[in-house]
């Protein structure tokens, strides 16, 4: 009797939590208007994290064990707000300006609550039925963005049951491996008695056409995901050729030239050549129109990874830095970039409005042949509606609003390159194109040995400059204030791969004096004795390398 | 000096809409509360969808062509409302009981909206903090669930900085992927001079192995993401071998041993068995136990899809319906599934804590080697916090609220089940064992004479019903009053494929009187003439079958 009667109470708790509160003076709507004060307050701040290290954190997450009885909503929205919420980082904040997220606009928050509460799956019109041909115009859109075709090129296409003009994804990453999936399906298409490689697979495939392998050619700075595609579809990824870049960190030709006829002596096939608009660690773009002529000239799929660069074609005063994105094959797109929309939308468009029947599938329950059920032409199965972020941004902010966002972000890099070669303690490593630069701390009279100094010199100095770069950018990272990245890179001028720091400029609210702080700050943390041991040293070798010159 | 005021107030409009609102009085806190109002009303009706083609609807989504000017938020919300939200499909209608949707605890909105807020990016600790060790609590906590390794197991491994104890995805393609993936590398793994698959590709990792091919065994019933997996992974998807089924919907083991047998006549190795826990279109379970033994017999990678019946575990009666599932190598559950977290979650986990190694990737600005960026394990780069919301139901709903769910589900389709087969006009064609069946229009009095009808017979008669069952469920549909979805199936009773009608019942609002309503409707719905005509053909056929028999 007890026993029922809990279970009754267990029951009606249950229904409680899957029922819409009527009003918000109930439980649930006072927690939902509690949660929202939070957010709000922990987005008017304007530091990048509280100072605590991951260990400190884990203590709260180290039970593998699934607790066994509920918990209120409130006792858990407390423990969110402490343990999660407080140690979470601030990547909206002015001053985290190490990576590629930036401050949302206000208006996306309440419409992605409503995304989600819609919960539409966009695989299928049965779970989506508006959200279909809303995604269908958003892909359109970005299409027509990049190959700015005709105006009655699309009413035959974006609404097509048999077509998709590209493919909505989680992410950049998706996109690209979908590009090359399509290039790797349509160069071994179906073909006489070879059923394709989508149907008999690669190894018959290469048989097929006599080859040992593929390739796919993109220059150094290309994006790890190309990596994780290459091992992904087979290809492997010592069959990623990448060649490496000029001074400006744009892929070499005459190089890229050469792996050409190596691939050719090893009886390999380039698969496809990936151009990048917007390197992930510099900015910089590939010369698109030199790239589209060498792809035609090998007959190979042409891609543009413009996660990050692709909405510079909004910027009527920047857009010629990517000519000849419109003779790619296929561009990827990133939403949840350069579009500010939230986290987990990327896009992948296609020149030809047929090339996704490349991995076209089917199901019996859905998918079914003739429907417009976008599933058929994607690699995710069920997804959300975050196609609506993307709507919501392109018609609120419009063309003009988001070309004063990128040409912002490009005037302040240039600002903050400036503030960099002027600084006494600073290098630049990389010039902006867009709105990503690389610096490092090197004093100009260190710059100066540098200049002279032998081979052996230089790696020993540089080296130390190294161990600084990476103190300095985990001691800012861990203070909270602000927040830059760093990563690897060759460097021309020095002829070897160095540790610099890397800056992001996408947020609007990122303003010129919080980049003088930035640089203020790293030179305070310098001066932590840790790092002074380092210095002493570079000074020390910097005095024997002039003294050896004299 | 006119353009420069205007660009002024460009810009200063930028800044407004990138700022959070002070006080809910301001015009984006009113629009805020707008929206939540709505979203509140949606919620709170229960019916399925308005009348309108999808046509009708495509007229406000027709131009590729980006808006040049910037629209008030409050002008776009007049259109979400009109043409998004009210054309959208209510998947949470208790009602809506044809595809894998539920309503969402109401919890879920707040912290979805909260998750947005932060926007953290999971790929790496810099960008997301306390929620990678959340992220890796959330898959320590699964995989405790399906292996039940001790408490001691784990504190070395759930925060390793080496290894993932499985991964968070997107959905429950990208897992399945993952896993296939992970399996291929692991039989291709490096071996002496031999670089291993994901270095040297699939075309040398045959050779070395001295192969014609690899592949995958799953039951005809698998999900259609194995097939797209079997394209990426250059498999090839006649590669994909599906077995058929029993009368149960659950895999053949001796047509399963003659499968093997014929690979390796070809000369092409397996690769991995995949169980399914929970079937999509029936729900049914494979033997996981007899696989697992089999699995080890042929010494290939044991995967489970559970990512619609993984969730059965929480519940002490119906856990024991997935024995076997703890030996798997691998196992998908999707978290927008049965844990009733909103779309765009999915999980694999792996026995083998070092498994994942097989796809580890590493880049110069992230993913460093040790670090904890989750990213270096994933498929995906860039990744929302959607791991939190799961942490949520899991802390909020616990191990015996999740219990509940389950058992009421399998209880309502049992109740259903019964229901149908009292019914005089419908005809049970799977029968549920979690909480998924699919049934048909089919009097009792037909069903009668395609018993003892011959093969000629029953076909021509099974296909008129099928043409009333896809009538039906279109009709149905578009009332959109309820829905349930539709399917072909082989029916083991025929020996023939079917079109059925398909229900999931995972809403724990969905009542017995909703179901006996769903009934009655498909009772209204064949009474119109189109519908008639070809159940009076039916009708004609069987008094011909029993004239002909006697």
């Amino acid at each position: 009797m007890k026993n029922r009667e809990a279970a009754r109470a267990n029951l009606e708790n249950l229904y409680r939590i899957f029922t819409v509160p009527e009003s918000p003076d109930s439980t649930l709507g006072a927690i939902d208007q509690a949660i929202a004060a939070d957010v709000a307050g922990f987005l008017q701040t304007h530091i990048v994290a509280i100072e605590r290290s991951l260990d400190e954190i884990e203590v709260h997450f180290a039970s593998a064990t699934i607790p066994e009885e509920p918990t209120y909503v409130s006792e858990y929205t407390e423990f969110v707000k402490a343990h999660l919420v407080a140690q979470s980082v601030h990547t909206a904040a002015p001053g985290f300006v190490g990576h590629m997220t930036s401050a949302l606009p206000y208006f996306m928050h309440p419409l992605a609550r409503l995304m989600t509460a819609l919960n539409q799956n966009l695989v299928k019109v049965e779970t989506s039925k508006a959200f279909t041909p809303m995604e269908r115009q958003v892909i359109a859109m970005l299409h027509h963005l990049v190959y700015r075709f005709d105006d009655d090129f699309y009413p035959p296409w974006i609404h097509n049951s048999m077509h998709a003009l590209g493919a909505f994804c989680s992410g950049g990453t998706i996109a690209n491996v979908t590009a090359l999936w399509v290039a790797r399906n349509r160069l071994f298409a179906p073909d006489g008695a070879f059923g394709g490689i989508a149907q008999v697979g690669l190894g018959s495939a290469l048989r097929h056409r006599g080859v040992d392998g593929v390739a796919v050619l993109v220059s150094e700075r290309g994006h790890y995901s190309l990596g994780k595609a290459a091992d992904l579809l087979g290809l492997g990824r010592d069959n990623l050729i990448k060649v490496p870049t000029d001074a400006n960190n744009r892929i070499d030709l005459k190089l890229l030239r050469e792996e050409c006829r190596r691939l050719q002596d090893r009886n390999i096939l380039p698969l496809a050549l990936v151009g990048l608009a917007g390197t992930t660690e510099t900015g910089n773009i590939d010369p698109l129109e030199a790239l589209a002529d060498f792809a035609h000239e090998l007959g190979c799929h042409f891609h543009v990874d413009a996660a990050w660069g692709g909405p510079t074609l909004f910027s009527d005063r920047n857009r010629s830095m990517l000519r000849g994105i419109e003779r790619a094959d296929s561009v990827t797109i990133d939403a949840h970039k350069q579009l500010y929309v939230p986290m987990g939308a990327g896009m992948v468009v296609f020149r030809d409005p047929t090339a996704l029947s490349a991995i076209e599938h089917h199901a019996n329950y859905i998918l079914r042949h003739g429907s417009k059920d976008l599933g058929s032409h994607t690699l995710e199965g069920s997804r959300p509606g975050m196609a609506m972020l993307v709507h919501a941004g392109l018609s609120i902010i419009g063309r003009k609003g988001y070309e004063l966002l990128i040409d912002m972000g490009i005037e302040r890099s240039r600002t903050f390159a400036d503030m960099i070669r002027q600084h006494p303690d600073f290098e630049l490593t990389s010039e902006p194109e867009l709105n990503i630069l690389t610096y490092r701390y090197c004093p100009k009279a260190v710059q100066q040995v540098l200049a002279t100094a032998t081979a052996d010199q230089r790696s020993g100095i540089n080296e130390l400059l190294d161990q600084v770069c990476q103190l300095l950018q985990k001691y800012q990272r861990e203070a909270g204030k602000t927040f830059v990245s760093r990563t690897r890179l060759r460097v021309a001028r020095y002829g070897m791969e160095l540790t610099v720091l890397r800056v992001v400029l996408a947020n609007p609210l990122t303003t010129d004096e919080i980049l003088v702080a930035v640089l203020a700050e790293q030179c305070e943390i310098v001066r932590l004795p840790e790092i002074q041991v380092l210095l002493q040293q570079v000074a020390e070798r910097c005095t024997l390398a002039e003294t050896q010159e004299r």
